[in-house]
């Protein structure tokens, strides 16, 4: 093998595929690179298992061949060489020797024989959003994921497909994060269960603008998102997804309108008076032109009031502070909404539009002041 | 104690404080911060037993007082109030409230009759230098302190004042930093040991600005540095300091002049090859009119030739990456100096003006390449 190409363009390939190499795997050939010089393409490929990615970088061919190197390593002298034209030569032996300016360095190589391959993924059905909207989308449902792996299905997000609508849902038994994004044609229906670690590794690589694409293929096992010059593949998880809807109503006994960044910072306040690990509480005691944020502990206590619009019954609610900050921070309007029936119900942070809603189930709390 | 104060105030002053609060101790008292308010000033006063901190911050005063809160506790509130005005009261049972807008914080106070309070020092000698060169000559000289309190001498900065000059020195029995300094006016001669960590915390507080002073007062036993609305008070290290200066002569056999970022960035990149705790030493060739920085190990191997104007003997040298890369960084010239005896000698790195002189010791290597 033999190629040179641009500091940048290696350095930017190499900085994606190392999003799907393991940290720790007990095949340690998923821990290299490889870079995979064919058909006037020079492809770089990383796997997990789980998920894997090939992207492609442009570069001069002088001989095709195949090469594993420490992922680590390899990105790591690269990311030190100095900026401009860089050389890849593999000898017989394997070693790789790369070459910039006046340096040259001798690194050990693999064959790459026993390197797991990333599936092939037939590409018959997909949709298409923009890498702006899908990341977005990731940033907005990601944290209600769950990280115990007991339930599989909790670890998921939802994209669920309907005609010209897609429905993105997380949910880990405390909360609920929906988000709904209008397609621009009509797809069969299908729901996706796809692992919140490929969307979160997927999220670091979309570079998020409005004007690029991302194809999205899936088939009964896989699901594969193509962009820019890289294709990342995940296994999906299998299995039926919550009937999460049946919590829905369009009733209420109370509902307030106030402004998001307050409310956020307050309850951030509130946090400070919580010990680690402790699920101490914050109170929301709903008035009627003001609410009040209260926590109390052994460590002081606070009170905050904060203007409102308020209809229906006032209301004393508490909430895990940590489950109210994280819907919260995702949303970008200035004033929200907050549906609510009585203490132990669910609320809803909903906007007219239904473009999001964040169910939260409230705690328990101590009613005496 | 009753006074108002602006958020801006009060933080910049609790972040300075902060700086003297212990992270852990015996004497749980020294967690807090203590707030003095008296004869027209409000103070906020901390100490580690080493190094004690008191700084004054400006403010209306309804009542004078004194309490202590715990430092993590008072400063995470602050920092997370709205910006605006403050105003903190403290109860007969010590409990403090502080109020900004609509919010109310009640946190639990101490008396603080047991915080050891800073000691007094004289203000007979001292010197004045700029908090630019202060905050500069640290950064220059304080990674070469020993972090192994075993000698406790190697854990200080000597500050050698000297008629109009000041010598900043720090070793660590394997390489010296020295920075000379002129002052702009004649002082008794005094030799002052202070602690590292005691600068590398008050180099955190300077602003760094050329215009504004530091005047830094000494005692037998302490130093006490006074800038903006602050003063710090450290013990000296007590002893006598190593005759380093024995190590120098005018006589070398080879000397080089080559470009510092290139110099710097290849042994960087020399690094990578060398396992953490593993101490492989990079290995300089020098020829007629180029070095070669070398490394070889089980990870790789790396060649680099840098271009240098060379004069005297031809030499191969090795040294541990880690020592010439700390002195490269901190140096500011764009072509630096390097003078050799042989490869069992220490290696200087001095200007002309000698306004810095680094010194680095050789290591052993095996000269099979």
């Amino acid at each position: 093998m033999k190629i040179s190409c641009s500091k940048s363009e290696l350095l930017n390939g190499v900085n994606i595929a190392l999003k799907a190499v393991p940290n720790r795997t007990t095949m340690n050939i998923l821990e290299c690179i490889m870079i995979i010089v064919e058909n006037g393409s020079i492809k770089l490929i990383s796997n997990d298992t789980e998920m894997g990615i090939e992207t492609t970088i442009k570069g001069n061919i002088t001989e095709n061949g195949i090469i594993a190197l420490d992922a680590k390593l390899f990105s790591d002298v690269i990311r030190k060489l100095p900026e401009g034209d860089i050389s890849i030569e593999v000898k017989d032996d394997l070693t790789t020797t790369i070459k910039c300016m006046k340096l040259k360095f001798n690194l050990p190589g693999r064959s790459g024989d026993d390197f797991v391959m990333l599936p092939s993924v037939k590409k018959d059905e997909s949709i298409t959003i923009s890498q702006f909207t899908l990341k977005e989308v990731i940033r907005q449902t990601i944290f209600s994921v769950s990280d115990n792996d007991s339930n599989k299905l909790m670890t998921g997000i939802l994209f669920d497909i309907e005609d010209d609508k897609l429905k993105v849902v997380s949910l880990d038994g405390h909360r609920i994060s929906i988000r709904n994004i209008g397609l621009r044609k009509q797809y069969n229906n299908r729901k996706l269960i796809i692992p919140g670690k490929t969307l979160g590794e997927i999220s670091k690589i979309l570079s998020g603008e409005v004007e690029k694409e991302v194809n999205i293929y899936y088939t009964d096992k896989h699901v594969l998102f193509e962009f820019d010059n890289t294709i990342l593949v995940s296994r999906l998880i299998e299995g039926e997804y919550f009937q999460y809807n049946q919590m829905f109503s369009e009733k209420y006994d109370t509902k307030i309108t106030i402004n998001r960044k307050s409310f956020l910072e307050s309850i951030e306040r509130a946090t400070l008076l919580a010990k680690e690990g402790d699920k101490k509480p914050v109170i929301i005691g709903i008035e009627d032109d003001a609410i009040e944020v209260r926590m109390n502990s052994t460590i002081g206590s606070l009170n905050e009031f904060i203007d409102v619009t308020k209809e229906g019954n006032n209301l004393q609610i508490g909430f895990n502070p940590k489950f109210l900050i994280d819907a919260l921070r995702v949303i970008d309007d200035e004033e929200i909404k907050l549906y609510m029936m009585n203490a132990k119900a669910p609320c809803f942070i909903e906007d007219d539009e239904k473009k999001y809603t964040y169910i939260v189930l409230p705690v328990n709390f101590n009613q005496v002041r």
